[in-house]
């Protein structure tokens, strides 16, 4: 494989993992998590989502949690935003970068978003203004890109007119996100490929969620063609709404083991993601989902045993 | 992608997931879920194996359960072999294969086999002329080609000599097992890769296990360098005896949906494989382990909420 040598993994767990858990967890806990992920050696931590605390009362602490962790110069920390309210609170909370969350469908942005897909659009422009005031990076995403439980595929005319109106909106950082695990290979390769070839101007990273156990296989894809920005969840903490118990996001420690295994760099202390990943596990165990925190790495070998008894 | 329009897909369930459960199956529900499995569409079903009764219980009633099984011409039917004696009675029992268990590493062949990888091999020799005697078509196998419990990383210079002595004893069919999931995709590229160019004669599958999951990653990675032929177990039942629920093969019904959603053919009905799924995962759910029959199918849309409640 001709491929690059690093990638960067970005930490959801604190936004998307937690606001998939039924049970609140304390301000605290969450500062205590995020201190500890930040000692992991990530670059970009998800530390939260400025939604309104009716939508999702976990994160209701969001500007709290942000002030009360010690912050990194060398992590930088990202926060979802809805709207200009939420923006404005990120902004007084000093994030790094925003997030700004777009479905791929009609049907997913008004079950989301309430309104339809190129309506909020429309909807970013004061957005990003705004930001940019505040030397804010502001980020698109495409969730159900590679697929939406509603509608199935999404034409490629369509994710390229998401890709068009990004650039007008002068966003070029766009997180192409398989939401209900949804992607395979074959159309991994084919939509990034499409849309690198349309916009080389825009920088792809990537959202997995295993919910039909191909995010490993489809992160390999997307890094074959040239995408190295991953999204992942410690313990592999956030589930799918559709399906109770299917697996959620792709767990930090199996993307970070993949890669590490496959000789592509992180930057990333896997032992420690893993210890975290324990206690979250322990703590939530119903809703962890992580492959290598059950088998341990390929390199924890083991004793050959002695000998065997005779049979027959 | 370049790839081939279709697959075949291997049942091992019978032999590799049964093999694996503490509770004894009663020769009749075997007979009634191979019977149903031969509905499935699948071109091969791994039946049995004839190992000593002692060593693995569970598959003391392989004659019985050949003799009961409805036999179709389509299907054809594997069994595993450790020595003459099991092929005499695989011979006796009417498959149409057998297949002989090898360990790449000396470590993991005494630990299995009580004997070293060439001592192994040098016992094969009779198996092969009473097998050809019998019309027996027989393929070999090559356990933790990817990566050893005991061992680590197999040399190539080890797997180029045992694929060397295979071509000697007439075996040209081989299975590569990541018996304990040790494998990723830039590994499987690599070695697939060298012995396929060393030995254009001989005809790989793959025996994929989902430890660490990147078995699907592993199984595009085989598929891309040409592989056409993989084992898969439905509902997941085969576990890894090293660590205490991991995940052991790959489910069918993963695999087959992963592969269908690439645009590529099996030749199975998915639904059917699903079904028989259920009820596998319905008796044993502590040793299933299933993507699909929790999330099921890409094509499994939703329908979209009327509305929204409004927040704020």
């Amino acid at each position: 494989m001709n491929i690059p040598k690093e990638i960067i993994i970005t930490e959801v767990c604190p936004r998307d993992g937690f606001q998939s858990l039924p049970e609140i967890i304390s301000t605290e806990d969450k500062i205590e998590i995020i201190n500890q992920l930040m000692n992991c050696g990530y670059s970009q931590i998800e530390v939260t989502s400025f939604v309104h605390p009716k939508a999702i009362p976990q994160l209701k602490d969001a500007s709290e949690v942000l002030n009360g962790i010690n912050r990194r110069k060398d992590v930088k920390l990202r926060a979802l935003v809805p709207n200009l309210k939420g923006l404005e609170r990120a902004i007084e909370a000093g994030v790094d970068k925003v997030k700004l969350m777009l479905s791929a469908t009609d049907s997913h942005s008004l079950s989301n978003a309430n309104r339809k897909t190129f309506d909020a659009m429309k909807e970013f422009e004061p957005l990003v203004t705004r930001a940019q005031h505040s030397s804010i990076i502001v980020s698109g995403s495409i969730s159900v890109i590679f697929g939406c439980p509603y509608e199935g595929d999404v034409p490629i005319e369509r994710i390229s007119e998401i890709c068009k109106r990004y650039i007008d909106l002068g966003i070029y950082d766009i997180s192409l996100a398989d939401t209900t695990g949804m992607a395979n290979p074959v159309k991994v390769k084919r939509i990034v490929g499409q849309i690198r070839d349309l916009y080389p101007e825009l920088k792809f990273s990537m959202h997995l969620h295993n919910t039909r156990g191909m995010a490993f296989a489809n992160a390999v894809a997307g890094f074959e063609e040239g995408i190295t920005d991953f999204d992942s969840s410690v313990a592999g903490l956030g589930g799918c709404p559709y399906a109770p118990n299917a697996s959620g996001n792709i767990a930090s420690e199996d993307i970070i083991h993949g890669f590490e295994e496959m000789g592509v760099q992180t930057g990333i202390d896997l032992d420690k993601v893993i210890l975290i990943g324990k206690a979250l596990q322990e703590r939530f165990p119903v809703y962890s989902n992580s492959f290598i925190l059950k088998a341990g790495k390929c390199s924890d070998l083991h004793l050959a045993p002695k000998c065997q008894e005779k049979i027959g």
